[in-house]
């Protein structure tokens, strides 16, 4: 028997409808269309959810939280295990970061040193030193489809000094990182480098230029979704995208609302990861059609309407509102389970609709359509 | 369209092999074949799973709690937006307890009066009266296939006047229960009389007698599995169920372990439910043909094998002994979603082991081939 090899890593663009892209990833563990949501699978579970369920929503890629794994239970204890897809049940593709945003969120301690991030586990108190290189093997041991390389993320607002030291360093880290990936570079498999430099238009632009040269297989945009408002951040991605090169795909990380897809797929963006569908969706808020839905509030409660009748979804389209605002109100753990899934669930039809709007050049059309019916808010009540 | 009609609530014994009976219970939503395991939907959810998951399960009814479903979200509530079968999704049978036993463990000053109940609610504080005939109406607004009459339930061990002066009183709380339930009698649907009696032959024989002097669908067997050792309440069973009619279904409300369910069935109990399998899934503990397992326990770290290869549950065979330690240790909800699937299904096929057993006249040796293989215990550590 002959084993199937790898395809190469690529992107393509297949359409374009302004500064929108309609696109296409391969990797290792198969094709991801663009522009694409990755649900969030912090400890190698998107929480609350089967595989399954998270295939049902509709994702392709899920992103794997290098911080926590190397934790617990450990990059090798994974890979011998068989990789993160055999570990948690997923055989399609799989994005990790590089584990240096939640160190520095997460950790106590932590020390930026050239060498070196040091810290404190938050599980037991270790202390644990990350390279930029470690950062690589991990995300090798766990078998990532794409790795990033480290970077140091700061919280905005911070002052330019210390933006464009983080950002030099950064991109010190991304030459280490890329050297590391290529020692053991494998087809399917890439590397990428994240555009730091805060909101400070020509610290992106050196940052950019610099890790073009370096010439990596996608470019993420890193340190926002960290307390900027949103047109600052919008800004930016505006400002980098077309720093990029257009045969390359661009991951804005930790991003976002509906509207922040929205607006940066808008701007270029190809690829996202963030908690928000799960981790509202365990506080009883539901993402639809409609707009946000607090679950919790108390209309809900003779309610006998699906959240939204016309979504792709069963949970959606089965459970009833009274239902979802009495699991909410009970703490039940189903009504995180069914809101995370119609969230992801949600968050997809979104990112599909986008695909195909940019596909028949009606993109504009469909994101005026789309915000005007948030606009418009929830059903009335009955 | 003519909507069928639902047919009467019937039980038969198909099959004997001893005291054990293979069975079939005819409900308005459906059969049920017997001995039959109840998972527990305490709040109009089986904690954690989808009503799809707990059918994988090889479930077939599932049991709802009057105390919780009363007080929140209310009974008059689900009745409104279609009953309970409608308001949890689940389209099988549906057993609710009549609310006493959970008046006395969760409430708070209760008072056990000749007419009611009352109790301070657990969630609000509020004063709530519960009598025999309120019991009926909120089970009859549910929409419960089988209804329990209201009872009193001690723990034991208790005096013996004690515990007769209970009985007493749930007697005649039979009485007043079989009358409200048949003002509003609609075919398919059944109320089953509950003995009592505690550890006292004498009074067992006394509840059961005037009971069956009432004429009900069915008859469970109460207040056992509140303390007693087992061998004390397979007594009672033993005692019990040669004194209660052959041909309705007996039920013994709360138990219990598969140890418990193997002998329970060899002394001829039809029916059971019990938090057990759910619970102790949330807390990493998984039922198997190997006997209970710790996955807490750090021999599992690094097992790449499932729990049971050759279960009928695709997640006992899917997922690795290492995956659900880690998840069990990172407290993850996927651990309790998981586990409380597994024992579900391990406590499913072990009661349709005991069907096929009985039916084939071989109930003796498939417990005691049962037995054997959780005495020699887990699989060897890798």
């Amino acid at each position: 028997m002959t084993r199937e090899m790898p395809k190469p890593f690529s992107f393509r663009v297949l359409k374009t409808d302004g500064a929108a892209r309609r696109g296409e990833i391969v990797t290792a563990h198969g094709e991801v269309q663009t522009p694409a949501f990755m649900p969030v699978g912090t400890q190698g579970t998107v929480k609350g959810l089967t595989p399954e369920d998270v295939r049902a929503t509709g994702a392709e890629i899920v992103l794997g939280n290098t911080y926590h794994l190397m934790l617990r239970p450990g990059a090798e204890r994974i890979a011998a295990l068989g990789g993160l897809h055999e570990f948690m049940n997923w055989p399609l593709p799989i994005l990790t970061d590089s584990g240096g945003f939640q160190v520095m969120s997460l950790s106590d301690l932590r020390k930026v040193g050239e060498r070196a991030v040091t810290f404190r586990s938050h599980l037991d108190g270790a202390v644990v030193e990350l390279t930029p290189e470690r950062a690589i093997e991990i995300q090798t041991l766990l078998g990532a489809d794409i790795a990033m390389q480290l970077d140091e993320c700061l919280k905005l607002p911070a002052m330019r000094d210390e933006i464009a030291r983080a950002m030099q360093l950064s991109l010190r880290w991304a030459e280490r990182s890329k050297r590391a990936f290529e020692t053991n570079a494998r087809d399917g498999y890439a590397l990428f480098g994240i555009v730091q430099g805060g909101d400070d238009h020509a610290l992106r632009a050196e940052s950019a230029r610099a890790l073009i040269a370096m010439d990596f297989n996608g470019y993420a945009i890193g340190g926002l979704a960290v307390g900027e408002p949103q047109e600052v951040m919008l800004n930016i991605v505006a400002e980098t995208t077309p720093m990029l090169p257009a045969e390359r795909p661009r991951y804005l990380m930790g991003v976002g609302t509906p509207h922040d897809l929205i607006e940066a797929v808008a701007r270029g963006v190809d690829m996202f990861d963030c908690v928000l569908p799960t981790r509202n969706g365990r506080h009883g808020m539901a993402f639809t059609r409609y707009g946000a839905i607090n679950l919790a509030n108390a209309r809900h409660a003779n309610d006998s309407r699906p959240l939204d009748a016309e979504s792709p979804h069963l949970a959606a389209r089965t459970y009833s509102r009274a239902y979802l605002h009495h699991l909410t109100k009970a703490n039940e753990m189903l009504g995180a389970v069914l809101l995370s899934c119609i969230n992801l669930a949600y968050y997809q039809s979104l990112m599909a609709g986008m695909r195909e709007a940019i596909g028949a050049r009606r993109f504009a059309d469909f994101c005026n359509d789309t915000t005007a019916q948030w606009a418009r808010g929830d059903l009335p009540a009955l």
